[in-house]
C-alpha cells in the first residue's frame, strides 16, 4: 500500500476500529456472529473483540437471537446507519459545497454558496463555518441533532495539500493560504477530527466509491474548473506523491501554446483551457467581433465566463465552437501523455467547465485517442463523472469514514 | 498494494516461502531463533514452520547451539548465500546482457553481446539461450554447477509486457514479437520459472534495490536508449497500469516538434531524442556541413550514431553540443510534466544515450526545473543511475527473487 494513502491517526482521537468487520455488517444490514466469523476468516474471540469496540461506538447493535435453524439460535448484530454522520466540504475557487453524509458517504443535507477563495482563509473558512453551522441547526431525518452524531469533517481545497499536516502548500490560485493550518482552524472550532485534501483528489475518491470509478483500481479524475487538477487513484487509493502535489497537471505545457501563465511559465494547460482562460477567450471573441453573440453578452453584463461560451455554442456560434474545441484538444493532448504514462482504465472528466457539454468532451476524447498509444487506449474509458457537482463532498465524507473507521468506501476488488 | 505488483504464482511451481523471515536471516547472516521471533513479532511455532520450509529449500541451515549467555544456549540459523542463484537477462534493441546473480540479486558472472531485436524472437531468444548456456557451463565460485542451483530466469524486453502472461504486447520497436510467448519459450527450454517484464521496469527495480533508488518509495527511471521508456516505482513496487504499458513515455508529444514517428504521430519524444533520432540528427549535421567532425566520421564509417555525437562534443563541436542540448531539453520537458503529475522524489536517467555525458543530463535537469512546479521539485533529485548498464540484469534477478521467495529486494522503508 502506498504509504501516503494509509489512514492517519490524528492526535489519538481515532478509535481502533476494524473497517472490514464494520463494512461486512454495513453491507449485510443484519448478520449472525457465526456468518461474520466465517466471512472474515477470523477467530470467534477476534470477531467478538471487534464487535465490542464497534458496539461501544454505537455503530452496531446486538439484536438478540435470530430464528433457529435447528441448533442454538444465531446471535445477530445489526448495522446502525444513523449512528454517525460526517461533514464533507468541497471548496472551489469560486464556490463552496457543504454536506452532512451518512456512513455510506451519501449526503443527507446540503448547502452551497458562491465565494472567492482569493479572499483568504479567515474570510473563506468563516463562510464554510457558517454553512456547517446552518446544517448543524437542522434536525436530521431521525430527529437527532447533527451536533450529537457528527464525528468528523473532510474538506477539499483547490490546491496542493500536505495531507498529514492538513494544510495547503504553495497553492497557486489561493493567495494567503500557503501553510495556513486549515485542519487546526476547523478542529479547534468544532472539536472533531478534520481531514484536508486537494479537491480533485476528493472528487476522484467520490467517483471511486459511488460513481464512475466504482471497482476501478487505477484511474484519473481530471477536474477542469477555474484551475485544472487531477486526482490519481492507484490500487483503489489516492496517490499523493512525495509532497502532496501529485496530479498537478494544470501547468503541464501544451504544444504550440505561448499564453503567459500565473505560474511564471507560458503555454500551461490551465492558461489555455481553465475557466479563467475560457472567460478571457470569450472576451477576445466578443471584442474582436468574431462573435456577435458574445459581444452582446459582454455589452449586457460587462464580463464573460466559460458559461457564456456554453450559451454561445447552443446558438451555433462558430467562433465559440472553435474556441471550445481548441480547449478540449489542449486538455486531451495533456491527458494523452498521462494515459501513455499511467495506463489507467478510466479517465473521468469533471469540474465546472465540463458543463459546457458534449462538444468539449468530444474534443478531449478525440485528442486522447489520437495522441495515446493504441495499447494504452485499448480498454480505456473516457467519461464525465456520475456524481456531477456532488463528487467533492461525497469524496470528502468518504475520506473521513476511511480515516476514522477504516470504513473504506471503495470495494475490495478496486483495492486489489 | 497495487494488484499488478503482487507476486504471481506460476503453475504451482513456487514454494510457500515467507520473504520476511528469509530477509531477516539473510540480512543478519546468522541469527538465533529467539531473536528472529522477537524481530518478526510472530509466535515461536509460526517461526519454526517458516524456518522448516526455508531449510527444506536449502536457503537456510541450522548451525546448532550458539554461545550461552547464562541460560539455555540459543539455537542459531544461518543464511546459505550460495544455495540458490537466478538468471537475469536484459534484452535491449541492439544488445543483450545475461548474468547469474546470487540471493542478493548481485551478479556473480556476466556475458553480453550485440544483436538486433528486430531479427525476431526465434533468432534473438536463440542468442539469449546460447549466452545462458555459456554461463551454465562455467562452475560457480563454490565449485557447484550453475544448472544445479539456478532457480529461475527474469528477462526484460524493450516493449510493453503483459506481466501475468509473460509476453510482449504490441511492442513498437520489436517487429515479430507481438504476443510471442517469451515465458513459455524459456520455461520449456530450462524448466525453471520465468518472469518477463519491460526493460525500463526492471532497470527501475534494479536501481530501487541496489542503486540510486534504494529506500525511495516513489520514483521514475527514464531509460533513454534506442527507444525511450520509463519504469514507475510506486510505494516500492513496479506500477504497470491496466495493460502493462505504464511508463510508455516515448510517444508523448514534445512542444514545437513535428518529426514523424514510427507510431504514426509526429513530434513524439522518441522521434526527437531517442538513440535512432540522435543518429539521424548526427547525419543531418554531417551532410549539411554544420559539423566538419561528424562529416569526417560519416565519410569514414558510412553511418553515425549517438556515440558519434558524444565524440563530437568532446571536440567542442558546437553543432553537436546544440543538438544534444535540444534532445535533453525535449526529454526534460516531457519529464517535467510527469514530475508535476507524479510528484516523485527521484528521477533516475539511464539507458545507452546517457553515455553522451553531463551535457545531456544538465539539459534534462535544467528543463525539468524550469517547467515543473516549485512544490514538485522542492525535494526532487535528478540523477543518473548508480548501477550503469547492470541495472537491467540486477532488476531482472531481483524480480525473480521477489516472485519466487517473496524476498523483496527493496527495504521495508521504501515499501511504506
Amino acid at each position: 500500500m502506498v504509504s501516503s494513502s494509509t489512514p492517519t491517526k490524528v492526535g489519538g482521537m481515532l478509535p481502533a476500529v476494524d473497517g472490514d468487520v464494520l463494512r461486512v455488517v454495513r453491507d449485510a444490514g443484519t448478520i449472525s456472529r457465526a456468518d461474520l466469523t466465517r466471512q472474515l476468516g477470523l477467530s470467534r474471540p477476534a470477531v467478538s473483540a471487534r464487535l465490542d469496540s464497534l458496539t461501544r461506538l454505537g455503530l452496531i447493535q446486538g439484536t438478540g437471537p435470530g430464528p433457529s435453524t435447528g441448533g442454538r439460535p444465531p446471535s445477530l448484530v445489526r448495522f446502525v446507519p444513523d449512528s454517525a454522520f460526517v461533514i464533507g466540504v468541497d471548496l472551489g475557487a469560486t464556490s463552496v459545497d457543504v454536506a452532512i453524509a451518512d456512513l455510506s458517504a451519501q449526503p443527507v443535507a446540503h448547502v452551497a454558496m458562491e465565494l472567492d477563495v482569493r479572499d483568504g482563509p479567515d474570510k473563506v473558512l468563516g463562510i464554510v463555518c457558517d454553512l456547517i453551522d446552518e446544517l448543524l441547526d437542522r434536525p436530521l431525518g431521525n430527529g437527532r441533532r447533527p451536533a450529537d452524531v457528527v464525528r468528523g469533517i473532510g474538506i477539499g481545497i483547490p490546491g496542493p495539500v500536505e495531507f498529514e499536516l492538513g494544510m495547503a502548500v504553495s497553492p497557486p490560485i489561493m493567495p494567503g493560504w500557503d501553510q495556513f493550518p486549515v485542519r487546526e482552524f476547523l478542529a479547534e472550532r468544532y472539536g472533531w477530527p478534520v481531514f484536508v485534501d486537494n479537491d480533485a483528489n476528493l472528487m476522484a475518491v467520490g467517483e471511486g466509491c459511488a460513481g464512475a470509478g466504482s471497482d476501478v483500481a487505477n484511474f484519473l479524475y481530471a477536474k477542469i474548473g477555474t484551475g485544472i487538477g487531477c486526482g490519481v487513484i492507484c490500487g483503489g487509493s489516492v496517490y499523493r506523491g512525495q509532497s502532496g502535489s501529485a496530479g498537478d497537471i494544470g501547468h503541464i505545457t501544451v504544444r504550440g501554446q505561448a499564453v503567459a501563465c500565473h505560474c511564471g511559465n507560458a503555454g500551461c494547460l490551465e492558461s489555455v483551457a481553465g475557466g479563467r482562460a475560457l472567460g478571457r477567450v470569450a472576451r477576445e471573441l466578443a471584442e474582436s467581433g468574431s462573435s456577435p453573440g458574445l459581444a452582446r453578452a459582454l455589452a449586457a453584463t460587462g464580463a464573460l465566463t466559460a458559461a457564456d461560451l456554453a450559451t454561445a455554442i447552443t446558438e451555433a456560434d462558430l467562433a465559440a465552437i472553435e474556441a471550445v474545441r481548441a480547449a478540449g484538444t489542449a486538455i486531451g493532448e495533456v491527458l494523452a501523455g498521462l494515459v501513455n504514462f499511467y495506463n489507467p482504465s478510466l479517465v473521468v472528466i469533471g469540474g465546472g467547465v465540463v458543463q459546457i457539454g458534449d462538444l468539449l468532451l468530444a474534443a478531449i476524447r478525440e485528442s486522447i485517442y489520437r495522441r495515446s498509444l493504441p495499447l494504452a487506449t485499448k480498454n480505456l474509458m473516457v467519461t464525465t463523472g456520475a456524481l456531477g457537482g456532488q463528487a467533492g463532498v461525497i469524496g470528502a465524507a468518504a475520506t473521513v469514514l476511511a480515516e476514522l473507521y477504516r470504513l473504506l468506501p471503495m470495494s475490495r476488488k478496486a483495492r486489489g
